[in-house]
């Protein structure tokens, strides 16, 4: 549902809790990265078993960032490689 | 210090607690790694000062997945074009 400011708020659940995100992405985007989110968080949970939900999900970041790290510097040197055959 | 298996363990320190990341990823990745998680949960924590941690965390987690999504869906755009060029 989008607001007066067109903002879109779309109510999702992660490991359990209900979360209200709000900003410019449709309802499916952001229900696709919240099914990403529970999913990582799942998988991390099944290895450590006994970690408490913050740090799960603390972990679940770290374990993403470094997925984003190494996407966006593989995005860096195909785009430098494109300049370069210009 | 890489272990007998030689695997990397890290300690890190985000958002006030020590974390010990063990993988194949060398020191220097690990806390560009966790100093970019350490970031965005301050900056999210500055937005909505009344989070808790394990709340900040999910959303930190997804606000990230958000982005990596949009990288990969360019990245792919991108190598689907070169392919199509080739």
């Amino acid at each position: 549902m989008a607001d007066s400011q067109g903002k879109i708020r779309t109510t999702v659940e992660i490991h359990g809790e209900q979360y209200t995100i709000v900003g410019d992405k449709s309802h499916q985007h952001i229900r696709e990265v919240s099914n990403l989110v529970d999913e990582k968080m799942n998988e991390i949970k099944g290895m450590s078993p006994y970690l408490d939900t913050k740090r799960l999900a603390v972990l679940t970041a770290v374990n993403i960032v470094n997925e984003y790290v190494m996407i966006k510097k593989e995005l860096k040197e195909l785009k430098k490689k494109l300049r370069e055959e210009e």
